[in-house]
């Protein structure tokens, strides 16, 4: 298959979209509403037989008579009508030859494992494939490339793009159309909304699948992490081998289900994944790098440390935190994973430590930890999470903090960017930086992660991406030792 | 002791706050505000020797020359003022005799374990022993009783008191402040904010402990489930008894922390729990059917669970699915607890859902499992739901549901309202509900929370809260049955 094609799914020159509407209850008014609201640079074509004009822009009867080139093209009309609108591609790509990508938003195609959807899903891909054009779907609810500021999908997130933060380094795939709508609108209620990489809902894998996709993210310089939520895959042994060379360069965090009798059972009713094969893929998981999550937070919660901070270059994570309850609790999380250490710093270490503090703080009991109390002012704040980054024996540090009222939460903020994210420790070790609690702390948080701190709700959330990231850490050095993986 | 006097901690005939301020950012004031906010019914005296008015309050330069009757003192004032403060307390108690209950949310007590710390600690519990009087703290952030509007605590949640929900049949018990304090920001960031029944931060537990609070729960009938947040108690045998009673009338939910070795150590730091002590707890809450949680999340979701749903009957749970992907991933989640069984559901059943469904739709593959699919109606939605509550086989259900752009919310809320919690399923089965995802979807979860429906953010969290009640179902039956339990 084409390769380069591929990247007009990204970067296309222009897009119609096929069953544009302008009854906003439909999704052929979301997808083009979407288009305009992120301001994608390059002409939209909307066709529609029945509209003359729709959110502004020139209806078109028919792709074929537009007479721009068009690069993408995005299908959101009833799935009966697939046929006339590949005649009508056909005579487009006779004249014209310039479609690159199809996504093929509609359902009630191969998934209805009906005579009809398989005919139509063969009539897409049959047109398709004589003029090397690459098709996303059917039945997926599209791409989104916040670089060139493609949206094809029909999700309405309902924040404004001015709400959202930087373009991040997160690409995702996702197998399941619901999914990729939870993670984008999930993605969206963060304290500051996240605004993916590149996005891709790949439906019935028709045509474009998840190697295609791996290796066009596996060359692609933006994207820094990538994302992957999959139920199973006709030819796993090549998938794994494609991840297992390109976890070496980024890495792969997945969330896989399937793992039970009953779920791979469920699985198998929803994409025809093998029962079974859960057990294989979580052996080369293990094998080779690859980061399988548990939920969609802890899903949510890698991705955006694996993209923000600095890889940890050791096991050693100190636990610093200004309340005792959150700080045990949290101690408890880390001692979960035996390969994550907390580590003993130096004697000098904790003697500034110990001179800096409240009286009443606790430095190094257990090893690895300190409550700095909830009396600990600003100061005590930055100069704690200074003289911990300092220490050769820290790898990373989970810091909790329980706003009180009458800590000035602006300084605050301003005191952790300044010791950490305008420092070069955000280079070298990873803060993982605990806000609690529930949305009273959403302005703060939103400030550091605009300054380029990565934040959590709860102490274990943190916890979750820390034993993540220092797990790669570790194959990773593994691997550049030469010695052997478990 | 007393347990009278613990009645005047929560239903208060006046309250005087000793240390209250003018100065917004002292907690004597935020205390102060928060009553007046709440509208406490009663009388408010503020005691400040520097102060003629707060917030529009008199305020008294001593307790004692308040003419009125006092039965809550409130002590906010810098800890070494706690002397003369006792003094003027005897004063008051030998001329009117008529304070009950002290809540000392002040902390430099014998939490600092220094000989100062230790000496105020006893000055103020000499004093109020003398005259009978409880004493929650020092070292806490006080007491909430939502049906009196005491609120002696200074978290400042940033939500208006319209939007909180009713209030709810939780009481909450935190011997951690700051864990106190995440809880009330925690609850009230819910789609509908929660409205504690009543809420214990119990600091140094000096006077009144987790015993003496669990057996006033015990006898208070709107507390319908007690949470606990726990490190260690001195006398864990007959806690543990206590809770073995009370658990046999209402659940008891409890985060107990200090599980791992250096978990333990940092407890013993804090507030001086025994190491190993946890393996004993933790055998005896399995023994007693008490409810252990792991996370904050699974603690909140427990306590809403038993406060709003019917308890099950059996342990049969149903995961009814609008969309693959999340039902798949719930499947997964429920087979971690082989405890928990998907039912297979009559014939009959089976043969209504299959023909009221899409032809998509997969109904029991795998049993006690259906998928109605992205294209599933509000109605597609309400008479599965109906068939499933209506089968002698289904004991619970999870229903998920991605709310696509497309399906009318409002008419969504309403009709899953009507069928369950406008019926008599709402009080014979639970159902929860995971309306997926964010933000997006906090006003259709407000609209079904008002109306009495349990809703989560993810599948994952639904299963942590109906495999916590179909236990506590399967520990009463045991009791019941006059079986030994496991």
């Amino acid at each position: 298959m084409n390769q380069n094609n591929l990247e007009a799914l990204f970067k296309p020159e222009n897009i119609a979209i096929v069953g544009a509407s302008g009854n906003p209850a439909k999704a052929g008014y979301v997808i083009l509403q979407n288009l305009i609201r992120k301001k994608y640079p390059k002409k939209i074509y909307p066709v529609n037989p029945g509209e003359k004009e729709i959110l502004g822009l020139k209806s078109y009867a028919r792709l074929s008579e537009i007479k721009d080139t068009v690069e993408l093209v995005v299908l959101i009309t009833p799935s009966k009508m697939i046929f006339s609108v590949m005649e009508d591609l056909d005579r487009r790509m006779q004249e014209k030859n310039d479609v690159k990508a199809i996504v093929c938003a509609a359902a009630d195609y191969g998934e209805t494992k009906t005579e009809e959807g398989i005919r139509r899903q063969e009539a897409l891909i049959s047109t398709a494939t004589k003029y090397n054009i690459r098709v996303v779907g059917p039945n997926c609810i599209g791409v989104i490339d916040n670089e060139s500021m493609v949206d094809t999908t029909f999700v309405e997130t309902g924040v404004p793009e001015a709400r959202f933060g930087p373009r991040g380094g997160v690409s995702f795939i996702s197998q399941s159309g619901a999914i990729a709508a939870s993670i984008l609108m999930i993605g969206a209620s963060q304290a500051l909304p996240v605004r993916f990489n590149k996005f891709i809902s790949i439906g019935n894998m028709a045509d474009v699948d998840f190697i295609d996709l791996l290796e066009y993210l596996e060359h692609d310089d933006t994207t820094r992490v990538i994302g992957m939520y999959m139920e199973g895959y006709r030819d796993g042994r090549r998938l794994i081998d494609t991840m297992a060379r390109i976890v070496k360069k980024k890495p792969i965090v997945v969330l896989k289900v399937g793992r039970s009798e009953k779920g791979a059972s469920a699985a198998n009713s929803h994409t025809g994944s093998l029962a079974g094969s859960d057990r294989v893929y979580d052996a080369a998981f293990r094998q080779y790098g690859i980061t399988r999550v548990e939920s969609i937070d802890e899903l949510m919660d890698t991705l955006q440390a694996f993209d923000k901070l600095a890889l940890p270059q050791s096991e050693n994570l100190f636990v610093l935190s200004q309340a005792g309850g959150p700080g045990i609790f949290c101690t408890d999380a880390v001692s979960k994973y035996p390969f994550v250490k907390m580590p003993g710093i130096s004697g000098e270490t904790r003697k500034k430590l110990k001179e800096s503090l409240p009286p009443m703080a606790v430095v190094c009991v257990p090893e690895g930890y300190a409550d700095i109390t909830a009396s600990a002012t600003v100061t005590n704040h930055a100069q704690s999470l200074q003289l911990l980054l300092e220490d050769d024996k820290v790898g990373g540090i989970i810091l909790i903090t329980v706003i009180p009222t009458f800590l000035p939460k602006k300084e605050l903020a301003q005191a952790l960017v300044n010791t950490y994210s305008n420092s070069r420790y955000k280079y070298e070790k990873p803060v993982y930086f605990v806000i609690m609690a529930g949305d009273y702390v959403k302005d703060i948080r939103e400030t550091l992660e605009r300054a380029g701190i990565c934040t959590f709700d709860t102490p274990d959330r943190a916890v979750n991406a820390a034993k993540n990231m220092i797990k790669y850490h570790q194959y990773l050095e593994e691997q550049n030792s030469g010695g052997e993986c478990l």
